[in-house]
Formats: C-alpha cells, sequence, structure tokens
C-alpha cells in the first residue's frame, strides 16, 4: 500500500468520524430536548426526525467508504505508524463495523422497529400490572438478542457477547466471580444491620421541601463540586440523566420531589459526576468518538463515585450540612449532622431497584444479572420470568413483590432491548471503590479535603488519571492504568465495612 | 419515460424531501438552542456541528439524484399528471437547485467563509462606531452579491436577482411603485401629526415592570389569541423570534426590559402571529418542504397583523386593559384604556429601524430598499456609504445620525449577505393591511370580536385563508387567492389614515 493511500485513508476517516460525531451531537441535543422541555403535541414528528439522522449516522458508520478506510488502518504494518489516537479510533469504529455488519439489514430493521414499539406495550402492562401483556413482545426481543449472539459469535458463554456491547471485554466468568464474592459479603452485612437494632432517622426525609429551595440547593452544591455552570445547565426531567453535547457542553437533569429532598440532591450529585467525566474530556477530541465515557461501567463509576462515595460520606455533610440548613432551616432544627449522615446511608431491602440504597442495590442487579444470563443459555424461558424473579427476590431480599410492575416489570431495559446493560450499574460500583482507594493513596486526606469543601483537587485527580483520556483506553486498560489491578470485588466489599461500621455501630 | 421511471422519481424525490426536511428540523432545533440556553463554552463547537449538518442539507439540494428527480419530474407532460402539492414542491427544489447551480462551487465556499467572519467584524465596527472597521468586508460581501447577480441573471434590475430569493418574483418596478405612493402618504401623515400638537403620554410606559410578571401577562394573552401552548413555547433571547421545528412544536421567543414593557408585550404579540401560521399549515405538510411559510413577507404579513391590525389597536386594549392592570395594579392606575390605546401608537421619527413606531417603520425600510438597488446597479459605492445614509435619514426622517452605530452600522443585515431582505418588513405591512380589508369585508364584525376578545375566529379565518397552505401557492398567487387582487399600497395607506385620524385626532 502506498503513503498515499494510507493518507487518503486517514483523511477520509477523519472526515467520517467528524460527521458521525456532529450528527451524534446534534441526536443528544434533540433527545435532551424530547426529555425536558419539548411541547408535548411535536414530540412525534421530532422522534421521526430523530430516526432519520439516526439511520444516517448507522448507515456512515456501516458505509463501502468506512469499510475501506478500516480496511486499510487496520493492516498490522499500518498500525504500527498511527499514533495511539488514530489507534483507537480505528478499534472503536471497527468492533462496531464488525459485529453489525454480522447482522442482516433486514433483520437488524425489523428489531429496530420492535423495539420502538416495545415501549408502549411494556407501559402497558406496567400499568396494568399484568406481564402477560409484554409476554410476546418480550419473547420476540428476546429471540432476537439470541439470534444476534450467533452473529456475534462468544467464546465460552452465550451472554459474553451481549455483555460485550457495554462493557468490552467483559464476561459471564468475571462477573461470576466478582458477584460471587459480591454476593456473600453483602448478605452477610445485611443480616448484621438488620440486627444491629440500629434506625437512622429516615423520617427527616419526609417533610415538605419547597422545590424553588431544592432547586437553588442543587446549583448550589454543582460548582462547587467542580461542575461548570457555563458549559452546561440544569434541568428537570422524569427520570434525571447526563448528556454530553460536547466538552463545553454537558447537561444535567434531576427531579424534584416536594416529600422528599434526597432524589434531587442525591440525583443532582449522581449526574454531576457523569457530567465531570465528559466536562473533562481532552479538547482535544472534541468531534470524534473519542469524546465520552470509555464505558457504561466507567461511566457509572463517576457518578457512584461521587453520589456515594463523596456525597454520602459524613465528611461531605460535614462540610454541607451548615448550608443545607440554610436552604431549609425548619425542616432540620433538631438534626444533627451525625443524624444525617447516617439517615442518607440507611441499608433496607426494597422492592424497586432506582429506589434501593447503596448496599443492597447490587443485590437487585444481580437478580436481573442471573436471570438475562439464563435466558440467554436458554436455561430459562420469558414465561417463567414472573415467579423466577419474585424467587430471587425472596431469595436474595427476603421480600416477595405483590405484583408485577413492582417485579419483573419495574424496569425499562428489556423493552429496548438492553440486554447485557444491567451489570454496569454494579461494575460501576466496583471501579469506584477500586478507584477510590488508590485515590486515598495519592490524597491521603481524601476525606479531610471532603470535609472542607476541597472538591476541586480531588476533579483534577479524576481529570487527570480517568477523564482527559475519554475512550482513548479501554476500560480494562483503563482501570489497571489508574490502579495499577484488575477490577476485583475485595475494594467495594472494604468500603461498605467501613462505612456500615460506622453508620450502623456494627 | 416510461411510468416506472416517473414512480421510481417520485419516490426518490419524496424520500429526499422529507431527509432535507428532518434534517432542518433539527437545524432549526439547533438554533433555537444557541439562542435561548446553550451554555456559553459549548456554542462555538455546537455552530461546527450545526456547519456540517447544513452542508449536508445544502448538498442534498443539489446532488445527482436531486437532478434526475428535477429533470423527471419537470418534463411538461409529466407535471400534467402530478397533483397540485408535488408540483409545488418540484417548483421550490427546483428554484433553489436552479440558481444554486450556477454559482461556481468554490465561489460559494468563500462567499460563507467570508459572512461567516463578517459578523463579527461587524460588531466591532458599530462597537467602535467606526464604519471604515467593515467597509471592506462589506465591499467584498457587496461583489459577491453582484457576481451572484450575473450569475443568477435578470430581466430588468440587477437588485431583482436579490430580491426574489426572499419574496419570489418580486422586482424593483413593483417595488418602485409601492414605496412611491407609501411615501408620499406616509410623509404627508408625518406632517400632519407633528403639527397636530397631541402628544400621547408614552410616559406610562417607562416605569418599572416586574419580569416575572411581564412573563406572566405574555403568557395569559398568547393562548387567547389562538397560540397553542401545547405546540409551543416561549423563552427569551436577545432578539425575539419564531422558529417553527414542526406543526407541533413552533417555538417563540420574547426579551422583557424591566424600564419598558412595550418590548416584552408586542415582541410576543408579533412572533405569536408568525408562530400561528406555522402551527396552522395542514398536517399532510409535516416532514416535507411545504411545511412552513411561503416567503419572508407573507410571513411578515401575519406578525404586523397580529402584532399592529389587532395589538395596537383600541379595541384590543379594551379588552385586555383590565387584565394588564391586573398584572400591572400600580403602574395603570390613573390611565385610561383611551390613553393607552394612543401612547401604544405614538408616532415619532427616531433613529433605530427596530425601535421605529408602526408608521415612520416603513421610511426606514425605503432608505435601505434605495441604497441596496443603487449599490447592486453600481449607481453607489460602499465608500459613501455613511454619507448617503446620513443624508437619507435628514431627507425622509428630518434627523442625522450622530454617529455610524446609529446609522449604517446599526443592522446585522448585510453582515450575513441578506441583500433584498428588508424590503420583506414594508411588505408584511401591506400584505396585512390588504389581508385586513378582506378579512373585515368578510367579517363585518372584525374589531367587535377583538373588543370581546373572540380571537379564534379571526385565527380561523387566518388558518382557512393562508395559514393551512404553508408554501403550496407562491406569495403573489396567495395574496390574490386570499384578496382578489395583487399587492398594492391602498390599503396600507387608508389604514394609515383611520389609524392616526383617531389617534392623533387629525
Amino acid at each position: 500500500m502506498s503513503q498515499g493511500d494510507v493518507q487518503k485513508a486517514l483523511e477520509t476517516f477523519g472526515q467520517l468520524d467528524q460527521k458521525i460525531s456532529h450528527f451524534k451531537e446534534l441526536l443528544s441535543l434533540a433527545n435532551w430536548d424530547l426529555h425536558t422541555g419539548a411541547p408535548k403535541k411535536g414530540r412525534s414528528l421530532r422522534s421521526k426526525a430523530i430516526g432519520t439522522l439516526s439511520s444516517e449516522v448507522f448507515q456512515l458508520s456501516l458505509s463501502t467508504e468506512m469499510g475501506k478506510c478500516l480496511d486499510t488502518l487496520s493492516d498490522p504494518d499500518i498500525q504500527a505508524q498511527l499514533d495511539e489516537v488514530v489507534r483507537a479510533k480505528v478499534r472503536l469504529y471497527k468492533r462496531h463495523y464488525n459485529k453489525s455488519k454480522q447482522i442482516p439489514p433486514e433483520e437488524y430493521q425489523a428489531y429496530v422497529v420492535l423495539t420502538s414499539q416495545a415501549q408502549d406495550v411494556w407501559i402497558e402492562a406496567k400499568t396494568k400490572k399484568d406481564f402477560s401483556i409484554f409476554r410476546e413482545t418480550l419473547k420476540k426481543i428476546v429471540d432476537f438478542n439470541k439470534k444476534f449472539i450467533d452473529y456475534y459469535g462468544y467464546k465460552d458463554h452465550p451472554y459474553d457477547a451481549l455483555l460485550d456491547e457495554y462493557e468490552p471485554g467483559l464476561t459471564v466468568q468475571t462477573l461470576d466471580q466478582l458477584f460471587g464474592d459480591l454476593r456473600t459479603k453483602t448478605i452477610d452485612l445485611l443480616e448484621r444491620i438488620q440486627s444491629s437494632g440500629n434506625h437512622p432517622r429516615t423520617e427527616i426525609f419526609h417533610q415538605r421541601f419547597d422545590i424553588k429551595q431544592q432547586e437553588a440547593f442543587s446549583l448550589f452544591v454543582l460548582p462547587k463540586l467542580g461542575y461548570d455552570l457555563e458549559a452546561g445547565r440544569l434541568d428537570v426531567s422524569a427520570h434525571p440523566f447526563a448528556t454530553g453535547l460536547n466538552t463545553g457542553d454537558v447537561r444535567i437533569t434531576t427531579r424534584y420531589m416536594e416529600n422528599d429532598m434526597r432524589s434531587a440532591i442525591f440525583g443532582t450529585i449522581h449526574e454531576c459526576g457523569h457530567a465531570l467525566y465528559e466536562q473533562g474530556v481532552n479538547p482535544e477530541f472534541e468531534g470524534t468518538i473519542l469524546c465520552g465515557g470509555t464505558s457504561m461501567g466507567i461511566h457509572e463509576s463517576q457518578s457512584r463515585f461521587l453520589e456515594n462515595m463523596v456525597g454520602r460520606s459524613f465528611e461531605f455533610w460535614t462540610y454541607f450540612f451548615d448550608d443545607l440548613k440554610r436552604f431549609f432551616p425548619e425542616q432540620f432544627q433538631d438534626v444533627s449532622v451525625e443524624d444525617f449522615g447516617r439517615a442518607v446511608n440507611t441499608v433496607e431491602p426494597s422492592l424497586i431497584r432506582v429506589e434501593a440504597d447503596e448496599l443492597t442495590y447490587n443485590l437487585h442487579i444481580m437478580i436481573r444479572y442471573e436471570i438475562e444470563k439464563e435466558l440467554m443459555a436458554g436455561e430459562l424461558e420469558v414465561d417463567d420470568l414472573p415467579a423466577v424473579w419474585n424467587q430471587k427476590m425472596e431469595e436474595y431480599l427476603g421480600i416477595t413483590p405483590p405484583d408485577d410492575a413492582q417485579g419483573v416489570l419495574q424496569d425499562v431495559h428489556w423493552s429496548f432491548g438492553g440486554f447485557g446493560y444491567f451489570p454496569s450499574y454494579s461494575l460501576g460500583n466496583l471501579y469506584a471503590a477500586q478507584i477510590l482507594h488508590t485515590i486515598r493513596q495519592d490524597m491521603p486526606d481524601f476525606y479531610e479535603k471532603v470535609q472542607n469543601g476541597e472538591f476541586l483537587p480531588i476533579r483534577e485527580w479524576l481529570r487527570e488519571n480517568i477523564h482527559q483520556y475519554g475512550k482513548l483506553y479501554t476500560p480494562n486498560e483503563l482501570i489497571k492504568k489508574v490502579t495499577g489491578e484488575e477490577l476485583n470485588a475485595k475494594y467495594l466489599i472494604d468500603y461498605f465495612e467501613e462505612k456500615y461500621s460506622k453508620v450502623y455501630q456494627l
């Protein structure tokens, strides 16, 4: 191959990358708008416009032109000449190209149609608390995923092919190990907590909290944590999210509940963690595929780190409690910072994943993980899901859902075909604890800093070690680079032990 | 040509049209966002993404595929088989295709770069009140436009080629006639007004008006005028605008000045007029080029109609004045509805077009029209603009700008190359008055309806006669269809005579 050919491939590849990235930026904006302030009557039409641009992106990433560039730039001799940045871009596009090319276009199209309609079916089923309404649709989605697994191929376990979508390189073997260790310790801790007889004062959260004041408090906390409000904004949506349009425009949403102030404040801190990641990506990656988080799990580690390791620490509230009382003088008159710090760390088995506490949360994930794994291996049928779900809830958490809406139908994920997605949430916790361990070694006064409100050095550490790289490294490369070892459950287990010993005086 | 070929061309044409329309919808959304709430640091990057999708739209509309479709569907035999809707679409795309194809791509590219940089140069010149800073840039823009005129071709006057961009079919001959009649009457009226010795109580506007209350009043008025808030929203921007993303999502912006309530309320009513047009387009045109206003002038007629013919009428304030007093009880304690109705119709020659009253506004437009016409005919040089501007201001309005910022540099239009744009504003007034004449014949109790707050029948009339058609008819076809005659200045002249006789007791 001549140098001219390589040069030309690099140029075309760069142009395609930029076009795709720019289109994706506009798609993210349109989706943000749909979930924040878009007027009701324009939404279904807007979705069509979004669909048109999405297919354009899909077609560009699978175009003949892209295929040729990837061919040229994947040649081992050429690879050796490329810098790390271009190699990473080629890896990412190639991964998507190779996987997507396996699926016959007409099957993919049928799947897109199916999953776009499935959400309404799921909503109806959930509203009517009747799994049977969703059952046949879910079967079709599962069947499609099984076919995709065959197209993609896998080494050890069929489910590996789907896990890889969300966390490149992740396997059942790894997860079984991680979740095995974590489960034993979680259940042990849960028993000790439940028999400790200690009950944090959670009733303090259930008072009337003016929504304007909640918003003002969120906007007070965000910049202190290092979120740049000139490169973002805070809005309201039904489900909080963060979306990075570019590094100068990373938006957060939260939701305000008048009778529980936790929802807004921890939602805001959580999304702030996601947002700091995207605000911190190397500006040179702007307008390329590298501009974003490297995986769902690493992304979630940044939000969980800020929400839980920082935001639920006693030190955090030692710093912020006087401010909180300033915003809500009546509600916390007779509450001490210790009461408050314990109350935000209450552990209590519950039915709904998104409302679960930090400790039992992972049990909810394990239930979903096991179900998905068995479904994809053909060891479990869709018909049996409600019974299996309830049985596992009883086994892991000691409670049985009174109906499917609070059980197997609670999450949206399966309706859009997101099999393999759930484990990322727990991976986030695991990564976060491992990163916490490293940062505390580098910065022994970490929690003193939190207590003094010195959040900027912490953000800088994260930016320096994680955020700036965007998607340059795979999650596995990154966690090794940052912490010096592979992901393991030890650090999360230690963290839980330390936290709950304090909270519940175990 | 076989029926199969025609069928295929229709299909491809439909797909291209939908794709372009969907892309434009997302571009409009991104531009709305840029001008409302986009965070500062993300804006320049967002502009690049907007640039990428804009070129895609441009390329699609000039693609070989589009050219072939237009060729096929323009064939007279085929045209005869097409329905009115498809014929209109072909006309619109063909117009753009033929014009744009005249310009060599590298020249167009250079022009895009020039005009994208020119705005900053203009801002600097305006800030420093120094025309010479902008002069050389403006010369280049004028030269480009002269070349474009040669590429486009014209019959009678070079400027016709540019007028046609904003108002298809409009010529210097027509405008000279319209503006000639209007100018004589305006100057006559202005003299009578100035010598009448009557002075409406304009000081009532210069009090402190709480911005939250101004916003609440805008949101109170909008739905009464027929604006559907479930198919739109009201935001704030530096310069008010309306943008139709689709018929279910037509957004308005306004701006609030604490020391003058007119800016917000009349800005809101004006943009509401634009928005009613786009909310009222036939939903079957959704996702096609027909979905929007047929020309700048007709669009402006809808905003001016609502702002001036309706919103500045005594009847309008007879209906709304008690409400206004409810929102601002202190400010209007000793003001009568007659005082208020006269004050919102004050005539006073002034320097700045966007702040001009309804009568003198057209004189500002005529000055720009004459200058542009002479520039494009080579009868005037850019170097002479400041002097000519000031001389015409003195001649038409009896005042001379103290500096270029308040003179020749006041408008943004020339910096983006918008030669031919200004006349649309006055055309809007002319169309609006002619439409008012027709509606009052159809609906003799028109102003009684306004006085009783019955705005919905008025909106329905406009929807039925104008809005629903979108771009189906050319502006000329439309005005004849609605009013039975060609556009002429008589109705605006009559309207002014009627209004100012009342306001100034002439």
